[in-house]
């Protein structure tokens, strides 16, 4: 039987008094690494998804290369990842790519810019459209190297305290949003406010900001605004389909060996199917109960969102000579994500928008 | 150094002349299965999903757990893979579970059935939606474990020498299409023919069918159907989304440490998100490479759409009868399938119709 003859040879190899460690015992060595999560606890999809990954390598490796999880503000404050990533306070961290924007504006891409792909387009852009490649001198600038992780699929246009009816009724608006999405809509007139997530809620509240987005129902809900804002708007041009990212300690990665890599790799890839299944359950569910308890869904107007993407590509186009890294990338992703809208237009949001506008009910 | 004192400790119980092997190598015996493919290697995204599912185990245990693909034909007939599972002539299938509605009409819901969940709504219907625990029993009756491990995403509908302008000019074509697409076609008039993939060419140069269906653009254009039907449809209401799995043999499963399953489990997840993207990674390209070569892209009438919307329903209802697995997954996956919709109409649909349509282009 194959399996006893293994272990034979292993015990033999051992017990002849051979001091090198049998092959078997060198590529599972026992290792701990801490991960630093941008998410509290609470938002059990992102911080699920980090969570996962943890699970899938530990039990592939029976417990020997074991990683314990924290939440943001446990090891370093939640938007400080990379930073503790990069200088090996942690071995690993799962956040998102885009918050380190004010160190190269070229972050962006690793999660997504305004009017950018949806999660499916994301993901072939990232694996085999050149995305993780075109990333990588920027990570490898920062010590990191970053295994995609994680989606929320698109996310919401917030909640506002007022309807929207023209671009007038947005301008002096105070909207919690942060990133490229804040630089953008600022073009349009309206006051990006920077919030952490736990003071979204009394900002709305007490009225120093009038609208706020977070991610999706299900997040949102948990976090109260329903209750204080009536209007949710879609869609969140802004993160059409944001990627989170496992960034890895460059040096930590290069010890690793080749099996524990691939442990870990696979269980990112793994994780980044699980949290969008995930959210696409959570959500519809959430959407429900939030519009039982009278909240009221809004598109934005057109003209809105068309000011938006205008000013949206006047950024980019500056920013290409601003950052080296934007230059390298922007055009690579712009074709990318072209060809890509016009199949998945012609093919598969017809499906869909058949199935949504279909008259026809099934009685079971 | 944790390391270290590991391997010294099991040195020390090999040495002590333990006969008991020590708890890591008895978790990573030497085992080799072999997986039997539905598909031709041709297909390099649908065998290529069985292909990294074989290296990602492999590169995972170190080699030790080893797993051999075959394509379709090689070990036995594609379309006999669950049965090739069941009776342990091998290990593994990867594999449509809808080939098998012929045994239970149930099998349908592993992979898809006309007008039902699109890519993202399946995945979130087999993890989190009960998909998965709805759909044991019958795989447990067959002795198999089915892992979700890959889809095609929506497929197209089919090549057509003549175009489909009304309900009246489909009645009467002799179309190449299996499985419930076949079966719900046929009720609006068409003439399902079962054709294997090797002989749809020729079966259309000879004009023994006037149509034929296969997957999407990046496989058909390797079958060559552009050279003989000029009219490429969409959608492909009869695959919407559908489901790729890997199949186990249940007493080959049980027997596996718990580090193997995880190991395997965790593969089949990281190829589902890897086949879908690199469909959408193939699929624009091959589309730009048809119309340049001449196929004319059309939609499926909405009388064609609704007609077979209609009678699908109709089958639906009949099949309660006649399985009791269908009985049982049915209304519990028709509930789903309409909130998911519900939710993606207004959320990511809006978002992708909006990037479709925006008549706001870059400049770089």
């Amino acid at each position: 039987m194959q399996r006893r003859s293994f272990l034979k040879k292993a015990a033999v190899g051992l017990a002849a008094g051979s001091v090198a460690a049998p092959a078997i015992a060198q590529s599972n060595p026992k290792i701990s690494w801490r991960l630093a999560a941008s998410w509290p606890k609470s938002l059990d999809t992102l911080f699920g998804g980090a969570d996962m990954i943890a699970k899938w390598v530990g039990e592939m490796t029976d417990g020997n290369f074991s990683i314990r999880t924290f939440a943001g503000g446990e090891i370093v404050p939640g938007l400080q990842v990379l930073d503790a990533v990069q200088n090996g306070t942690v071995e690993l961290g799962h956040t998102a790519p885009y918050y380190y924007i004010g160190k190269d504006v070229g972050f962006a891409f690793g999660t997504c810019v305004p009017f950018g792909m949806n999660d499916r387009q994301s993901n072939a852009w990232w694996h085999f459209g050149g995305g993780n490649e075109v990333m990588e001198p920027l990570f490898t600038e920062y010590g990191v190297k970053a295994l995609l992780s994680g989606n929320t699929g698109t996310q919401m246009g917030g909640w506002w305290r007022k309807p929207i009816k023209s671009l007038a009724d947005i301008k002096g608006v105070k909207f919690r949003i942060g990133g490229l999405g804040g630089r953008v809509i600022a073009k349009i007139g309206v006051v990006p406010t920077m919030v952490a997530g736990a003071d979204i809620y009394p900002s709305l509240e007490k009225g120093t900001i009038d609208a706020a987005e977070w991610v999706g129902p299900y997040d949102d809900e948990k976090l109260g605004f329903q209750k204080v804002a009536k209007y949710y708007y879609a869609p969140g041009w802004w993160e059409g389909g944001p990627r989170l990212m496992t960034l890895v300690n460059l040096k930590k990665w290069d010890e690793l060996p080749k099996n524990y890599k691939v442990a870990l790799e696979t269980a990112c890839h793994a994780a980044n199917e699980w949290m969008m299944a995930k959210y696409d359950h959570e959500n519809p569910k959430a959407l429900r109960r939030l519009i039982a308890g009278g909240t009221q869904l809004r598109y934005f107007p057109k003209s809105v969102m068309e000011a938006s993407e205008k000013g949206a590509y006047e950024l980019y186009k500056e920013y290409m000579g601003k950052s080296k890294h934007w230059a390298r990338i922007y055009p690579q992703w712009l074709a990318y994500r072209n060809e890509e809208i016009e199949w998945h237009r012609f093919n598969d949001n017809t499906y869909e928008n058949y199935l949504w506008h279909s008259k026809i009910k099934a009685k079971i």
